[in-house]
């Protein structure tokens, strides 16, 4: 029989309780010997609900226990770099939730202390664990469409999250759109350059702080290709999440997910229902998928899925799409670093 | 904070050990204590999965246990009636899998001692638990599209099961429709009368035992309304789910759920996804769902949203589409009895 | 250059002036020299919209001219009959709307004076000209997906005709239903046996006359297997035409045309258009089709594409619905004649 | 009753003769009085065809005609504005395909001509007299799903015209998204900065003259949304034609038509048609309402529901694509004229 990973959670707050939910119950390949949260009481509640026997406030008594041999860092985005440092110094395998950071600068350090360690990094880009995703990269990759000539990704979120985040959550491209920015790499490659526009539409609050809430960017690819990414903070109808890679020898699309099939005609015509609200319903599958490809990626030794070198070219092409805006014209990927 | 149901597990194999893994990892509101099948080892690699310490190999031992609230019956079919009986007396809440039994004295004496017992009896019709069908069921029950009028099931199985299974099913009304002859009743209510035709297209061994592969049923109910329910064994483009509810002011329909939501476009026109081909992928929430509801109804003492009666009442339905098949005419639920 | 055909339309009502549009100006390989209705002021009308210059309204007439060599025949039911009989005797080569006639020794006599005559006559089946129809056919004669199993036909008009008129037309599986009892041929071959069952469940008044508004049919063919026939009288959400031919490996489905294909997303869901309200509207190019292939087949002397005996055929599957619905029991088609 | 209006076709090409057929057949609320080619056999033939008695090669004897009210004009590209000019000196309703002309000057002057001589001018965007196209507009316009936030234009040709019609053709933004161009307009009203790219991806023949076949538009409104047209020569799945107004409470899609609505499953999945293949046939319709509704302008003097200056405007867009695709910068709209 193989041997299971014991692994510990880093951060137990909204995604951080997902994947402890989904290690204790959904990933048998793994051990959670573990959880941990500054604020103790909310790593205990996990603890409690899922029967984990070990809690504790600071992550360092878990990068110092030997058994522990890979660790779910889910914690604020500001200090996902040090803690990814601090586990690599440690030997420790890590997965950590997007974005890597903000700073490039600090990604730059926790990537180099990663290679220094020769420890895996994996970065929850949960999205390309999505079998309908995958389903479209895979007809393309076939060949059997011919070459990739335009992608389009609308990804629009179901409402605005509270205004205390959007002040702080480095804008809609970095935030909302940081997924878009890995998924064109996942489905087309390298980006050369972006062209973005940006506006308030929806709620003038934004202003205050210089975000936006409607966004179009568009892509130039080093293949050749090119695409669009349409972002929105606010779709009544519920979180929009289409895709469409246009080949030169026909088309694989993703479409919207539904929360039934049910589908009811009236007078008004046919209405069927509206796609899953959150992104934990929509994408729950993934979250599961991701860590128990990690797992087995520790297990058999094998490379990781989605990179460090992911994560930080998403944030860089976060970085030009916000010079873009702000200077109205096409920015080269190649200017950002 | 509200206590949790004791249940144990009788049978353990294809639909038993879902339904442990459900109870184990996704019903937060239950306790799983043990598991039982008459192969113990089958049982007890169940149990080794999952962490359960207590594994038995006669039910007797669980019944005979106070500290066991309830039971959940997944044994083979000819054996449900009498444990449901034994388990009544012992004062066991119960849930059965489908169907209760084939005869329809078995399972009028265990409903019997059910009653006297003053326990809970649920049925595992579990496509009641399904968000699709029940949204069909709510949209007519709402009264917005009017009276009910014509009622359609389409229901084909991916393929057929073994030939050894086949001879002991009970043929395929009873077998893999089922589910149907309670689904008419949960979105019409009360059958008065069916018509049945049935034929073996796909496979001649079928002919060997009297079976058939391809049946039409056609129903009236005692709303006035009519309805036909289509059976086939194999479906080769997956497990064919689809139902409408067509109203003197409008119409409610289900469609299939498809495996993704990508879509082809090529020379050949636009190619979406297949069904899930297997029913475990395709219900597995209404699984969790069914069970789930069943221990907050222990919990809570609330009547059992499916019920012994609705049990009896498909396998009485299918006895009339047999009837009616062999017969070549209609006829009359009340023959049955 | 090949020659125009020389035609006549007898009856310009409701379907006659559509003919009669459609000859004028979409089917060049006809002449239309005249126009006939007992009505004077009927035919004058559509005459002079359309500038043509003969209008009769004895349809004698037209059968003592040697110039023409075709007629079409859109009186009233009725009428059809003799009218057949008299064009066969005048050598006129003869579209006749459906039904051919209620009463079947009428048509046996018609058709008998064709087959005498030696001319053609083509049966307006509309349908049978309907490009997703055929596409259905044309997947399911190609072999591809098998043999034929189970056939649903789903027929709802979008309102009840007047009252006058239902008390004339002969009860709904005979006027609304006479299409599928075609297209049933069409599709699947002859029909052995039919169950019908119907009700009155949106418009008591049917009850005074006998008639139904709700109604399923259970058929099986002569090649194994089954079907069902689903008639409304009122749809409220439009004209509903769907059909499905499920075979053994793979299925056959045609869909409902739409009155657009715009789409609205809102809170309530996504709504889609409704199919077109009125036969008309739906099938509008058959009518131009089925004219056409009847003028080609004049010209180039070949057999029409539907027939008397398609025509008959129609029909006595209508009566045969009727008995079994009078006498709530399985009716072979061989009891009608 | 209502006067026809006499009118004649100058130019009975491709579009021409369509037109002609049009008229002659489907708009009774006109009189086609005579056709006119330069290549006089070419309107000999159509004129043959469809009856039409007046046969000219020089477009001058039809202006010089008073009986004659309005012209349609349907010839090569260059010649559209002088024709135009000669049309309104001699005082004649003026229907014109599109584009008005490849040359801003040229388009001036032609409007200049139409405003003094008070005739009206109705350029040929077909695209607005689309059922489809104009209930997402009127969804938006009624204002039920709020402020226009983005448009997506999809606009794909089944395949590449002749390199001889391309290499005169003014380029794929002129050519093949002159009708993006314009329906941008339609939806969302004026445009004031476009940023372009585009690329060979399909067939390096066209680098010979500088065209592509693949490119993308991202465009800024006046009213504050933003929008991008997707443009490309192949699509090999056919005539791609989508659009989407995503707006603050909700959105307006309008999706592809399908050549059936036949649909089959089998065990590569569902596959449905494809779109209809020609533009001709996807916007037949709208090739009738746009005369029609130009028809019924003139009788009844009013002001056409496409004009000159929608004409221009979408010319000047086309210019502000090219330049930006040239010069790699956004573009505004101010900067063509």
């Amino acid at each position: 029989m193989t041997r299971k990973i014991k692994i510990a959670v880093i951060g137990t707050g909204r995604m951080g309780s997902v994947h402890t939910r989904n290690i204790a119950t959904l990933i048998p390949q793994a051990e959670l010997v573990a959880v941990c949260d500054i604020r103790l009481e909310v790593a205990q509640a996990v603890a409690d609900e899922l029967g984990i026997q070990r809690v504790v406030q600071d992550y360092h008594e878990l990068l110092n226990d030997p058994e522990i041999e890979a660790v779910l860092i889910a914690t604020s985005t500001p200090t996902h770099a040090f803690i990814i440092k601090d586990a690599a110094l440690a030997g420790k395998q890590i997965f950590c939730e997007k974005p890597l950071a903000m700073d490039l600068s600090e990604i730059d350090e926790a990537l180099e202390a990663v290679e220094k360690a020769g420890v895996k990094l994996q970065v929850g880009f949960n999205r390309r664990f999505d079998k309908s995703y995958k389903e479209v990269r895979d007809i393309v990759a076939s060949g059997e469409i011919g070459r990739p000539c335009i992608l389009h990704i609308v990804n629009r979120d179901p409402d605005f999250p509270s205004m205390d985040f959007l002040r702080v959550s480095g804008g809609m491209f970095l935030d909302l759109g940081i997924h878009d920015l890995d998924m064109v790499r996942y489905q087309m490659g390298d980006v050369e350059e972006v062209y973005a526009h940006g506006a308030v539409l929806l709620n003038d609050e934004l202003k205050e702080f210089g975000d936006i809430d409607t966004g179009l960017i568009l892509l130039k690819f080093a293949n050749g290709a090119m695409g669009t990414i349409d972002n929105s903070r606010k779709s009544v109808y519920g979180y929009d999440q289409r895709l469409e890679v246009f080949c030169s020898n026909g088309t694989a699309m993703m479409e919207n997910e539904k929360e039934t099939t049910a589908v009811k005609g009236s007078t008004s015509g046919f209405t069927s229902a509206k796609p899953p609200y959150f992104f934990m319903q929509r994408y729950a599958p993934c979250y599961v998928e991701e860590v128990r490809q990690f797992i087995e990626c520790v297990r058999d030794d094998k490379p990781t899925p989605t990179t460090g070198t992911d994560g930080r070219a998403a944030v860089v092409l976060g970085y030009a799409a916000i010079k873009s805006l702000r200077e109205n014209r096409p920015v080269k990927v190649s200017e950002i670093g």
